[in-house]
């Protein structure tokens, strides 16, 4: 494996100096880029990209191809590991995800069991090393799951939902079945984890699409502490290294950074940090200089421009990127900053705005080598 | 007219010693009640319930009836103003509030103007007035409206969205032109409020539904602000007092309570303290024991429990009704608190578990008259 040409997002997520702030953006490889629609329909469905190692890195790649972006992220769903515990996803047309057997019972609770990723998932490890070794080394490769709450919405709920009510009836009134259905979730999503690491990837993270839905107190319990168990888990920390048969040389004995994004998840910042992440993700309502200053030198920051920046002319875009940037303040040892937006990049965005953001970010923030 | 029978209400608002923790429930006379659908059916349609004085009396009334709330809150709708101002508004089956003449140009803004609330909204004044002498004084009665933000999402939109594209846009791309928006919407909230005031209403909230939708920044210039602008401009505060020809002989002179609620306001809740109102409405992501040390002596707080809480069964309401009345803490001089939902009550809401609820704040918070 090469060493890597730009290590920056990397150093950024070490807080160590870096010449400008790195960016790359979730959900970049996704419908705003014609050629990205051109690989899906090719694939026939957006499950069956997924599931194709081959096509999954060729979309990962697209985005590379134009933009100058610090990062790749693995093409993939958070929907695998419910999907691989066999509860039958699928898509409904203009609706989202479903699943055809969503878990609402003791007996569904029961029949939950943790998905072993060298075979259930083996897709994803194989489109880990497919683009590891396609990127040859030009940026890290980021790998991500779900996080055990937001995989346990969708399982429980059997889709996308307006309010939560199957699993807050739950929360409210079985928090033992709930937290029997989180434990595995945590334990599926860290096994899960450590098998994309072994494959390769360099950072990893998790995404808490629907912490942010969580009252206060049930945040810390039913979303917090099951990442907690899941960061524990990660190879470098709860004791197992990098295993011997998977990531490159350099990877193994390594602490694998990690990144936590609890979209909507301002209130608990402090909270997310306190989990021994590296990077904790922020969406828009933050104002960044304040985390940091509530954050301290606990990790780096991660976001957070508002996508719908995206929509508007290049001069807008220019000057919300420069906002963000004055938002998060001076560089400072024990401090780092990822640019990237504070949700997933629309499908209506212009690409060429996208240009003109990778370019502002560097331009604007780019600064003397540290001496 | 008669003097209030239970004013607990309004002195938690006023931050004065109450007997035990005052509770009314946002969206109270709604679809969760079988006599609300009864009465629904008779109106045919909700529009036409809004628009009916009697029946809109009828269905304040509904949820008085069944549990001793401490508040009647106008049954009405926040899109009243820009269905006032011929944008048309109608309710798709199954898909929410729609307008036939969305706002999203130039021509378009500049059609807008302040309706007349004596004119287009006569039939709010109307049955605020019904609604006033119906209540014979039993508990104050709420008048309300939508912010100019969240009135200029549904304006700009054309109904309820999930990602605020359009309105986004304009925001980035033309923020001139969405202050025009913002400034004529606040003068109409504005104007409706008082002509509210006038009719009988005691307390006044301004629904910030959409708030937390914005980035910060974006919150503060195009949300906060004019509000601010709606406050400053309320009877008892611009100048102009409560109407010779409106309101009761107690309320002429006085200054009416507002409440300011922004879902998913937790991160700015110091600048909405700031805009003289006398309350801040908080969701159930908000842990209240810090909004209160954050917020201090400035204004009161309502709020928040979980609204999925009233879908398990009586302990857990029970439990959960105890923890918001822990967080807030104990009763102080210079503090207030008004128990609440951090949203609209469900339609799947359980009614006897709403008993269960008025049942447990009213006893859990009872204390000794203040000395």
């Amino acid at each position: 494996m090469p060493e890597l040409a730009n290590d920056i997002f990397l150093r950024a997520l070490r807080r160590e100096p870096t010449e400008y702030t790195p960016i790359w953006l979730m959900r970049q490889a996704g419908r705003y880029l014609p050629e990205y629609n051109d690989t899906r329909r090719r694939a026939g469905s957006f499950l069956a990209l997924c599931k194709n190692p081959e096509l999954a890195c060729e979309v990962t790649l697209q985005p590379l191809e134009r933009f100058p972006l610090d990062a790749a992220i693995l093409f993939s769903d958070i929907l695998t590991i419910p999907d691989a515990m066999g509860l039958g996803l699928y898509f409904a047309e203009g609706e989202g995800p479903r699943f055809e057997r969503p878990v609402r019972d003791e007996e569904a609770v029961a029949r939950l069991a943790v998905p072993d990723p060298s075979q259930e998932l083996r897709y994803v490890t194989d489109a880990v090393r497919t683009i590891r070794s396609a990127l040859a080394g030009r940026v890290p490769l980021i790998g991500f799951a779900g996080s055990p709450w937001t995989l346990a919405c969708y399982m429980v709920e059997g889709g996308a939902s307006a309010d939560f009510r199957r699993i807050k009836t739950m929360l409210y009134q079985r928090p033992d079945l709930l937290e029997r259905i989180l434990a595995i979730n945590a334990d599926a999503v860290a096994a899960y984890l450590n098998a994309q690491i072994d494959a390769g990837a360099q950072v990893v993270m998790i995404f808490d699409s629907w912490g942010g839905a969580l009252a206060d107190g049930a945040f810390q319990r039913f979303s917090l502490e099951p990442m907690r168990r899941v960061v524990s888990a990660l190879r470098g920390r709860g004791g197992a290294q990098v295993g011997a048969q998977g990531g490159t040389p350099a990877d193994r004995g390594a602490r694998v950074p990690v990144i936590v994004f609890t979209k909507g998840g301002g209130p608990w910042l402090e909270d997310i940090a306190g989990l021994d992440c590296d990077a904790v993700g922020v969406d828009w309502t933050v104002n960044l200089g304040r985390a940091r200053e509530r954050i301290g030198e606990r990790c780096a920051l991660q976001g957070n421009l508002d996508p719908m920046v995206l929509m508007a002319g290049e001069s807008a875009v220019r000057r919300e990127a420069q906002r963000v940037l004055d938002s998060f303040g001076a560089p400072a040892p024990g401090f780092g900053h990822v640019f990237n937006l504070g949700h997933g990049i629309s499908q209506f965005t212009p690409p060429e705005n996208v240009a003109v953001l990778v370019d502002a970010v560097h331009s604007c923030s780019r600064r003397l080598p540290a001496s």
